[in-house]
């Protein structure tokens, strides 16, 4: 289907200059070489007509696209979209635009975007997607791509990123629990290739130690993936191994998968067992058990990224930037003091 | 910043072919062209070099860019990432890539988006963002460039559209509550400049009047947004002026908000006021009070909105095609037969 575009020639014509001189006029950078007057024209003419300029033409000039790709993970959980405003509204501002791309936690998919992502010359990255061994991530340092890791990072690599304080945030709800009389405390961990995964997990072994409390067999649990299904399926098996008065999951997700299984098998939270999650994602206020969970500043978190690639990508730093946001406890109804 | 890209002349100098056979090789059109034996050679040595074909060269040969937009009024809303994932699944299976962007139902930034793709010379669009009177969508019309509305639809245009059956859906909520035995029913209606606000207030007319049923002034308040703080704003102004005991909500964000003010005014759902909601987002079964809605399928509404798009945008139909897709009524337990 044929795209009617007016294109530079037409805004010339109705200015009565030479493309050339239309040209000039309509890029700040070189708008001072025009006569004042011709460019206020120019300007006018490009306005009247609807005039957009052609990216793939600037492109092949500047080489630069002044676009951004945001990988997902899944964009069906509603802790990404939050993040993606923040990235979308920092990068208009220096009018960049993201191309938002969903990788379903699938490596081939993946491959996929990245392949058409980088087909289209796009400036630079920002991955949520990051597992802590990352193929993605290791395409673009070696190829020398502006990128940026949002809430996971990846091990081993020196690559700037945006995460919340997992630590602050898992130790907040140890002390919690710790506070309410809780000693039998169990964890749903998130999976081990992934850095949200193993950062909270350490950091609920250190804060359990912190207290004088430990962390045996019985009372962990890694999830396969950052699900409600898992998080049913890791409490049932929970249930089946321990006599634990707290699960500590590693994120809401899984936390509400625990209360689906908690109600299966006809046990009430919080009397007979707490449950705390991390994020704090939409509806959390909401459930059936209000969830105590950890709040992450899901909007600054995309800023701060997106400050950090903008910076990377204007080339006006080469540093790697590492940015640790400040979390909250959110203390609702699904934890409470042990019945014994 | 300088990026190492593996070029078309690397391939062929691999390969010990020129480029021009290279190129020939590597496009599936041409390859016939080419010497089967060499042609697997050139394969190889792309394979083997990690080559990608610069598309914003291919653009400026086929001026197509097999990139489709899909505008999204509000990224935050779970209603709209299920069908954005039925899109991408399916632009996907013709090598399309989808650039994703909100609008946040703000006009300023939807022409600031659609400007940027356009800039990039996307070939089609998606628009999730319709109002019934669309000023993008008559600036798309008007330059012939294919596009498909989704959820929501445009008036006094021909343009193809995917939605869910409105009218069935909240025909069967009607049935519903009727059939629970209640005769005063009122409605948090939709903004009358969306469509989905038009459609089901039309439709909850038809239903009431079915049933030898009215809608009096008093039970009916428009809401502004489909947001939670419009839901609890309208809920309080029913509560204020009418003795319904059940209330239809537009759609599942109002009816959040609807059960946070019947909380905070002392009254019980469904024991004192019933609430209806539509679309079945996210979490709509986990809620305090899990909410009696209407399903869509959101992301057979996405399969669907791809499909077309792709016809046109391949060129393989002119048509215009508007599906209509069936709903399904979910009975939960926000629904009961009135006190009296």
């Amino acid at each position: 289907m044929q795209q009617l575009r007016v294109t530079l020639r037409d805004v010339a014509a109705h200015a009565g200059v030479h493309p050339a001189t239309a040209s000039r006029a309509l890029s700040e950078a070189t708008r001072h070489q025009v006569n004042v007057e011709t460019a206020a024209r120019v300007v006018a003419a490009a306005h009247e007509l609807g005039y957009e300029p052609d990216l793939t033409a600037r492109t092949l000039r500047t080489g630069r696209t002044a676009t951004a790709a945001v990988l997902i993970p899944d964009l069906t959980n509603p802790l990404f979209p939050p993040i993606v405003r923040g990235i979308e509204d920092t990068l208009a501002e220096r009018d960049f635009t993201a191309l938002i791309a969903n990788t379903d936690n699938d490596g081939g998919r993946e491959r996929r975007v990245l392949r058409a992502m980088r087909a289209r010359n796009v400036d630079g990255f920002i991955l949520l997607t990051a597992h802590r061994n990352d193929e993605t991530l290791a395409t673009l340092i070696r190829d020398q791509i502006p990128v940026v890791t949002v809430n996971r990072t990846a091990s081993g690599s020196d690559v700037s990123s945006v995460s919340p304080d997992d630590n602050a945030g898992i130790s907040a709800v140890v002390d919690h629990l710790v506070g309410l009389g809780h000693t039998r405390i169990a964890t749903i961990a998130g999976p081990r290739t992934l850095s949200t995964g193993r950062s909270r997990y350490k950091a609920i072994t250190a804060g359990l130690r912190k207290h004088g409390l430990g962390l045996p067999t019985g009372r962990v649990v890694f999830a396969r993936a950052f699900s409600e299904d898992e998080g049913r399926r890791c409490m049932a098996e929970l249930l089946d191994s321990t006599d634990a008065t707290a699960v500590v999951a590693a994120n809401d997700t899984l936390a509400v998968g625990c209360l689906d299984t908690l109600r299966d098998r006809g046990l009430r939270c919080p009397q007979d067992v707490s449950v705390t999650g991390f994020n704090d994602i939409l509806f959390m206020d909401k459930l059936s058990t209000p969830l105590t969970t950890v709040r992450i500043p899901h909007t600054q978190m995309g800023v701060e990224a997106a400050r950090i690639l903008l910076d990377q990508m204007l080339g006006r730093t080469d540093a790697t930037k590492h940015a640790v946001l400040p979390i909250q406890l959110v203390v609702r109804e699904s934890t409470a003091a042990p019945k014994r």
